[in-house]
């Protein structure tokens, strides 16, 4: 059901694969900036992904890494990849208006550590892409390029979008809920979270202890590429060990055997979305791979556990929103949106207690889950209970990511299934710390679905 | 050897005891923070404690404390409180200039949660404090109340200082190294850092692992009170329990044994330092309690495992460091001190193998550290190796503090004995979430030492 009026088809841009061009000369960074911004030109009127752009800027950058792959010396794989930039995180040459009006113009003068890292790099920063409103909940009218009538989910809203129309290759997303899996699911495009603390967050604001920095891409190989470029030179959050694993997205490896979870999602998944899961599952069994489901004690204990994932998570993140919330309706309560001020009032109807109760909680689902992985080498389920839903005044309902933020584990959306003619993610999900292991099976699932597809 | 020019001696001001006045109106928080006033007036401009006040905002706040006492409805025991905040931290009525150039004047409109939370508990916000440098060590000028050619140490100077003359009876302060516990011991006040994560950091500048908001007072009642005022509000950081315990300092309790810890510090201590120490522990020894020395099998490990601490530490703040400071150097190179250049230069030189390794260690440390719960109820040692040194060039030494920021476990410096007739502290440390047994330790030595230098 596309739109009448949208004559192309969104179409993803992948980089890393594109670059062997600016080593064979055939093509340069600059040039692949300007068919970047063909594409900003048809489709940012009509899906609005973005809140500021520094196109100079980019040019500049895009000439100067044009320059060093003219010379064999580009910065990393990523030199000249053009980039967007999640608008709760701070850059140095944009506002930082985090969806929210009382950030209007904000600027910090300073970039995230993630944007610091991606400058080392030699990416390409286009500009920052819209977010709902503090990364929560409230939307701020980007429109899905695969139908513009319909949400690109949020929060990574503007993130999502851009790449799913190539007007940048990959940007920067953060997930406490579903902001990353959910929005990639919806617009097509590849979406990657890695386990908790696995990329910086200094100047991304986001301080909750589940949130995570994550990316969306147009192939699992430039996600993968991104996040270990930034995790090389920023790290993880402080304490944290990191991103673990190659530069190069590690090589697909075929599971011995994969858990499917239902998650809550399942009762609310489309059965047009059930049954391409389970068509997808069955491909998957027929090439040789175990798929245990809820007829194993330990992952019916696993999907109750998990069962929960959503009224925990969110009570979690509220208690954890006290701060800044308080101060910000301090300063003008008026723009603050009704959901976030219902949030602020449902932590401080919370006492410290209750929080330490539901850490505790989070823990042993965490300890729960981990115990699969002497079962499985990880875990598959929808990234969305259906395609993306018609209307604006909603981002889609993130019931099949939040359990994987709860967790704290790796979460990748692979654009594999449709529903009504549009996009419909795989979730593949692996174990805290083995973001290696998860993406391997990711790979190897893309492979042999499009070998699949290609059959077909 | 007090510089003459002092007339009075500094005095720090009690607040939750003297608070019993206003209920029984014979005084009243704005009567109190007139008295503050008066030491400000006398005090500040020797001193240099604070770097922005908001002395109107602050009688306002006073008046309406009196207002609260009046009708018998404090909002908290520190109802009415002056406090100084640390210049990292944010406050939404005053810059944030965090000892650096790079933030001159700079605001950002709102509270940091732990200033939100003591807003919410009445307290009243008398100015910033003085911090060096992104509260490192490069010295911002402040003198030490007791003899101002010598340093009142940092990087919390201000807060120590301001609260041993009375300007303040509370202020907050972070660690990540020794800034807390050796301006206490300098300036002859309490200082108590918590247990890691204790009190949540949300708009504090000091976005390390190891480092944790703490408080500087007068008594440890007053630490006590203030730190669990806070966390009662504003919870921990975010995925920490924040600090249990009770809203009253817990009652004082004699520990069965001790272990005195020498660690590196004791190879540079003063003699008069450690013999005041040894002092102290016949003392308690006398009064049955039994100390521990590195004669114990266990005790020579951890001396043994705490012995690099401040290397360890050295290089994982500066890892942790990379940001922001790359981003600032990008800025104006110009406005960071050489000592700041030469830590980002020491964390470009790490990769990110080295520093999960040095994560590893400190993992490892901690655990050796932890093993020592079965032998004692706290350890003991110096708070800093000497009083405070003379000139203002540096902050001192915080040789005695590392391990314990490295170790993440509470530890308390109370003003309990002294060096050059100046102040020094002796340091009490916990374990790990067990910052009521610390605080119930010190208490009780605190009772028996007192009592022996009011025999005396």
């Amino acid at each position: 059901m596309l739109s009448p009026e949208i004559a192309p088809l969104p179409q993803a841009r992948p980089f890393v694969a594109a670059a062997a061009q600016f080593s064979s000369r055939h093509d340069t960074p600059r040039a692949y900036l300007e068919r970047c911004l063909d594409s900003f030109a048809v489709w940012e009127p009509k899906i609005g992904a973005f809140v500021n752009t520094n196109i100079d800027g980019a040019r500049a950058a895009a000439d100067a890494s044009s320059r060093r792959w003219r010379d064999n010396k580009p910065l990393s794989a990523i030199d000249g990849m053009p980039v967007g930039i999640k608008d709760i995180i701070e850059t140095a040459d944009m506002p930082t208006e985090m969806g929210s009006p009382l950030f209007d113009g904000w600027r910090s003068g300073r970039d995230a550590a993630a944007v610091a890292a991606l400058r080392e790099a030699g990416a390409v920063i286009l500009g920052k892409t819209v977010t709902t409103e503090f990364a929560a909940t409230e939307p701020r009218g980007t429109r899905n390029p695969w139908d513009l009538a319909r949400t690109p989910g949020g929060s990574s809203s503007g993130s999502a979008a851009a790449v799913a129309a190539g007007l940048v290759s990959a940007a920067l997303g953060t997930q406490v809920m579903g902001s990353i899996v959910r929005p990639a699911s919806y617009c097509g495009c590849v979406g990657f979270k890695p386990s908790v603390g696995g990329i910086n967050r200094g100047g991304s604001h986001d301080n909750l202890s589940q949130s995570c920095m994550g990316i969306l891409a147009a192939t699992l190989e430039d996600a993968w590429q991104v996040a270990s470029e930034i995790a090389m030179r920023a790290g993880g959050d402080p304490g944290y060990s990191g991103l673990i694993g190659p530069l190069h997205v590690p090589p697909a490896a075929k599971p011995r055997r994969l858990v499917f979870l239902e998650t809550a999602g399942w009762q609310v998944a489309s059965s047009d979305a059930k049954r391409a899961l389970q068509e997808l599952l069955a491909c998957l069994s027929s090439a040789g791979v175990d798929i245990v489901t809820r007829q194993s004690k330990l992952v019916a204990a696993v999907e109750e556990a998990i069962a929960d994932a959503r009224r925990l998570s969110a009570r979690i993140n509220s208690w954890e929103s006290r701060w800044p919330l308080n101060t910000y309706r301090s300063r003008d309560a008026g723009k603050l949106s009704p959901a976030m001020l219902a949030r602020l009032a449902q932590a401080e109807a919370m006492g410290l207690d209750e929080y330490r109760a539901d850490l505790n909680e989070r823990t042993r689902v965490r300890a729960l889950y981990n115990s699969l992985a002497t079962e499985c080498d990880s875990c598959v389920t929808l990234a969305a209970p259906a395609a993306a839903p018609l209307g604006l005044g909603s981002t889609g309902d993130p019931v099949f990511a939040v359990p994987f933020s709860l967790l704290g584990v790796p979460a990748i959306s692979l654009p594999l299934m449709h529903e009504q003619g549009l996009p419909l993610g795989l979730q593949v999900t692996g174990f805290e710390g083995k973001d290696v292991a998860a993406v391997a099976t990711a790979g190897w699932i893309e492979k042999t679905i499009a070998g699949r597809n290609a059959r077909e």
